[in-house]
């Protein structure tokens, strides 16, 4: 092989010198160099071509993990395996204000036991909202296992929206799913607990006092708001309702879809026996529930009466059960791999055709005669995913070191791909749905061993790998890291089938998708008090936070609500007060409340804390703590008097800054006219950076007011900062349009 | 191009043909194939290889991040710009139980104002400790803007060590640097308030009662403890001093080295003048100071009097002033660079070269006599940065979105790579030292907009580039997605100079480093009642949480002190109570205590939270909370009673684990022999290998004779889970010893 190697260098310089072009080519070393010095060889240089972005590139898919115990959400592409977000989701997440402005906090707390702010959430497999069967990019669901939480997050804005804590359980499966169309989001408990949340002796009250239970909770989705591209969907409690179950440890489950749909599978297991449970939603929505706590129940006796449970006891513990893109079966993740005909379940649910035994009065079906067949994969086997190819499924086997790729219609293992390490969770994009998509498989490494991974330290990241399945040879051609996570199901969905926005309407709380009653615009920022209660309601745009000071006396409850006037892509504004330890993530045009109580006296400046342009460090104030007992006088708010030195220097810099500003102008008209010239609107891409640039110039409207008032009244100072900002504007607006005039010649160029 | 191209590809599979090993080196499809379905070209497959890191390969050099507003720290890896770590700083993280378990709580508690526990921070340039100017590998430090705290890190577990509260700052800079052999962390304020935390009259008192500061922490270090790996520095509050000055803004700062060395040079602000500060800390040590607020302080006069402070006055207002390697120059970053002579500078200020102009009292330095020179790089100048070659630095120019390569001695410029982007922070490994290694540099994009990177909201990550610098011609090689975080600074050091632990001694609190008093080992876990105080010590190991149910009266405030007895690599537990939001990571040999205040009756399961081994759902108990009044009987403690049918079944199943323990004994044996045959102990890493082994077989002692003892006694569950742990660890020795095996036959086959 080296010998090859040798060869091959030798030949690619000889072609290259051919060529005539190899500096050109292979830039400032060549490729066999690079391999060489890197000790990589052929399979590495095309593992690393497959998975390598180029600047501007865009991965095919988005992927979503929950992080086990970080309870955030971490958004990467494939293949780059880039990680491009930590979204909060069941704890707070300081960048983002999550859990810290009130919006979300409020949020959080409606979403708890006794309206505590829970800091912790344990979050493993997500589900993406469908339309028959199919992704449609709009939703993501989470459970929180620990604290029995459901969260859901719209896909336009990548947040977090509602989280709602079960009224019953006290444990729930870190796991959802959803029916066909979104109707229900499903979530069941995990270990058996008392419902009414009181105690219970585990060892002679188990079979009476303890519960388990799976809930059906209602979604809801919305139009479009007009022109938005933001959704409001929900999941309604009052609509929701819960199946009683006896006390059995649930684990993981799936729907069925198409002619199964309806048809939810999944594991339990009772005194040391396995069991794989079918539940029909369908017939069971239609039951009469009872109310506990609120809630809808559907008592245990009444489901059984109406044959809408039932349980397959099976030998071997299976690790997971999933519904193939069809509909037609399910398949237990077992070292015998189970190939359930669901037409076979379904019916056999539906006439009762139940064995002789049943379990704590739970009816049973025969494994032997609902099955499809099955299939030996190998030892400890923990997942399956499915491809886009007809009845192909993939199966890690854990102790083997090995995924199966194996048909499962004809019951055929086709090939199977040796690892070096031990595999786990599997995912395929779109595997999960009726539209399997892509050539990628994930597998998460359960080990991370050091003679694998780099040393870093006794706590380690998760691994895992993407494998190559375009051909009959498959590669493992990336190992990712995913830090602050234990990584187990993840999902991922077409890039193109999600619709992100760029910003938000003016005003809005991002939490409701709502215009926020505290929106304040330019020239409207004041400060309220009544009592002890202080509203600050305040504007955050380059490069002002307004207003510049906030005096208040020590013991006031002081909320700023601030909103961030930018209507500029990535135009991103922080916000903290020094040892307050508050932090808001104001994206353009959210509006957003941060509370604190003003108890100790003294001098914190607060600031913005995104880079937001060149003057970023402009974008400061002070919060002015007066102690106990001190009336605030009007007359003390307001600008630090210069000195007549100082002046003359705002002045000056004024003038010059209008110089600028004309010669930008300038160049913006240049743009126009050619934009206008070669009919922009035709492009929708580059009619949207156009409609950036002018919402730009629009704001730019005010600030050209403001400073040709203030250079009138001679306040050289605020005259300066305002052409500053006026010519931020001018220059993002010039920045915009430039990258829209070379974006349409080279459409033209087509 | 595309001509050339398809020559190539032509070309290339002819030489696969002739070489006739086509399908062996190009896996499933060409490398040509490839190229063309995901657009790429040459270039790209030449930096696709550059950054690549096959399975098992390691990177070069490990990089260091300061979030900005998460208040965590970012590791990832050179080239590969993988992300292994998130590690909590200044903000509570839950994954890692950092400001969940007591220990962390209290330390992070001890480092605040009111003993508040702070939920943010705002960290952007860190340092690294150094002897003899060289990164020495053993710890890290920060500085939180927002709340002047400083934190110190330990790079042998990647942990944070220790957090202080400034006592006098209510704001600081976000960055520190440190002394040639970390004698001293140096923090200064950023905004200036009053010192007193008292508020005072931003208009009318500013001159008077504002003031900024500069403080030298002192540092010290341990040796390590015998064998452990681990180091325990530490910041000694009170031999550490602050610098009064009048109310500067303050910015970014570098320490001097060699021969400048026990000099800082920084920016500063006043009254919209800016200055470069030269300050000599060396001498400022040895002079008298006042005590305020329990902290040295160095009185401005006293200061001013001794001539250790200075400043120069200068046109442009630099981003940042860096030290270049030799400590004989340090550089703006400005669009005319300014190269200061370090040895003229320290000669003026010794000798008082003052100019006749004062600035608040500070006397001034006169720029024009102190420069090596200038030269003329660009608009919108943001940083600096040193490469290995002599005198040579790079810079990035914001609006021409270019980095400028120069050299300082010289005062030429020798090359410049054009963006596609505006470049910010600039970062080269061990560039900050007496040491730079490296042929990359790193390049913050301060933009991300959406043609250039992937839609994914409003708000989005931080992005930066990887340019290789090996040669003339600069190549930007890679796009790195940076999530949750605001970046700005970022050091890099030698992979192979950090040396990580992969376990902690037995019982260690790993933020003091000492032995906790609440180790356990296994057999010893109990309960402690003290009137409505309750201490559970217990134990975590693979498949057992100890205690198995812990029962409190409802109003019992809990503490769960908790040992991790693993030794193995990787086999970290977690730990949480459903509903209670509490979360402790527990690494091998880690004990951390969780608190919390039972303050619902009910039955709460606990369990671990990380997946273990197969039998991880195993580790589960019951966290059972008594109505208040309810007092708790020792006998309600224990297992569930068993059925005599379960009886029997578990007996089988401990049978047949016997049967299977005998097989991998056997298998152990066969290893160790050709281990001891083949003298493991002469090579290290194998060694190490065969000491964790040896670990997991000392710990398996206890299981097996718990197993036979609770098999004498006719205890067929304890039996049967007891030898299922034994298993867990042969199964763990042996797959060790086979790793241990496999490399040693690999190191004698060289």
């Amino acid at each position: 092989m080296k010998h090859y190697l040798k060869v091959l260098s030798v030949a690619l310089t000889c072609l290259l010198l051919i060529c005539g072009m190899g500096s050109e080519i292979f830039a400032q070393t060549t490729l066999a160099d690079v391999k060489k010095n890197r000790g990589l060889n052929d399979d590495d240089v095309l593992a690393a071509t497959k998975t390598f972005m180029p600047r501007g590139g865009r991965d095919d898919y988005f992927a979503f993990v929950g992080t086990g115990n970080s309870g955030t959400m971490i958004v990467y592409g494939l293949p780059s395996m880039r990680i491009y977000k930590y979204v909060g989701v069941f704890s707070p997440e300081p960048w983002q204000g999550y859990g810290f402005d009130d919006e979300s906090t409020l949020m959080l707390k409606k979403g708890s036991l006794d309206n505590r702010l829970l800091r912790y959430g344990d979050m493993r497999f997500p589900a993406l909202s469908e339309t028959d069967g199919k992704y449609n990019g709009k939703y993501l669901f989470y459970s929180d296992g620990a604290n029995s939480r459901i969260a859901l997050l719209g896909l336009d804005d990548f947040e977090t929206k509602q989280v709602l804590m079960h009224p019953l359980f006290l444990n729930a499966f870190p796991g959802v799913a959803v029916t066909e169309n979104t109707e229900y989001v499903i979530q069941s408990s995990e270990y058996p607990t008392p419902w009414d949340n009181k105690e219970a002796d585990p060892e002679t009250e188990f079979e009476t006092k303890f519960k388990s239970g799976i809930t059906c909770w209602s979604f809801q989705d919305t139009q479009e708001e007009a022109g938005t591209g933001h959704h409001i969907g929900r999941m309604i409690k009052e609509n929701s309702f819960t199946l009683e179950l006896p006390p059995f440890t649930l684990g993981y489950f799936d729907t069925g879809r198409e002619a199964s749909n309806g048809l939810l599978v999944g594991l339990a297991a009772y005194k040391d026996q396995s069991y794989i449970y079918v539940y029909d939603i369908n017939k069971a929505s239609k039951l009469e529930t009872i109310e506990v706590h609120d809630f809808m129940v559907i008592p245990f006796q009444v489901a059984i009466d109406n044959g809408v449970f039932a349980l397959i006891p099976v030998d071997e513990t299976p690790h997971s059960v999933k519904v193939d893109p069809s509909g037609k079966y399910f398949i237990t993740a077992t070292d015998d791999a189970m190939v359930f005909d669901f037409a076979k379940v379904k019916a056999a649910l539906d006439q009762k055709t139940y064995t002789s035994q049943s379990v704590v009065n739970v009816p049973t079906l025969d494994e032997k005669s609902l099955l499809h067949g099955t299939v030996k994969i190998g030892r400890n086997v923990i997942d399956n995913a499915f491809d886009y190819r007809p009845n192909t499924v993939y199966t890690s086997a854990f102790d083997d070191k090995k995924v199966v790729r194996w048909n499962y219609e004809t019951l055929k293992v086709e090939s199977a791909i040796d690892l070096t390490f031990k595999p786990g969770q599997l995912m395929t994009p779109q595997g999960n749905s009726a539209e399997p998509h892509s050539n990628y498989l994930t597998v998460v490494d359960k080990e991370g061993l050091y003679d694998n991974m780099i040393p870093i330290g006794p706590a380690r990241p998760s691994y895992q790998h993407l494998i190559d399945i375009s051909s009959d040879d498959m590669r493992d051609i990336y190992t990712m890291s995913l830090p602050q996570s234990n990584i187990y199901g993840s999902v991922s969905v077409l890039r193109t089938t999600i619709k992100p926005i760029i910003r938000y309407p003016l005003g809005t709380n991002t939490r409701t998708g709502e215009i926020s009653r505290y929106k304040t615009v330019a020239g409207q920022e004041k400060i309220e008090r009544e009592g002890n209660r202080v509203h600050v309601f305040g504007t955050l745009i380059r490069s002002h936070i307004t207003p510049e000071i906030v005096e208040v006396e020590e013991g006031d409850v002081v909320t700023f609500h601030l909103t961030n006037l930018e209507r500029a892509e990535d135009e991103t504004h922080g916000f903290t007060v020094s040892t307050y330890g508050v932090h808001g993530s104001f994206e353009p045009g959210k509006t957003a409340s941060l509370t604190m109580v003003a108890d100790r006296p003294g001098v914190f400046p607060y600031y913005c804390t995104e880079f937001c342009s060149a003057l970023h460090l402009e974008m400061e104030g002070i919060f002015l703590v007066r102690p106990k007992g001190y009336v605030a006088s009007p007359e003390t708010e307001g600008e630090i008097k210069l000195t007549l030195e100082q002046l003359a220097e705002y002045k000056k810099n004024y003038e010059d800054k209008i110089v600028v500003i004309n010669q930008t102008q300038d160049v913006i008209n240049s743009v126009v006219t050619y934009l206008k010239d070669n009919n922009y609107q035709n492009y929708p891409y580059v009619e949207a950076l156009v409609v950036d640039a002018l919402d730009q110039l629009e704001l730019a409207k005010t600030a050209k007011a403001n400073y040709e008032r203030y250079a009138a009244e001679g306040k050289w100072k605020d005259a300066f900062l305002w052409a500053e900002q006026y010519w931020q504007y001018q220059v993002k607006t010039a920045d915009v349009g430039l990258r829209a005039k070379k974006l349409l010649s080279e459409e033209i160029s087509k």
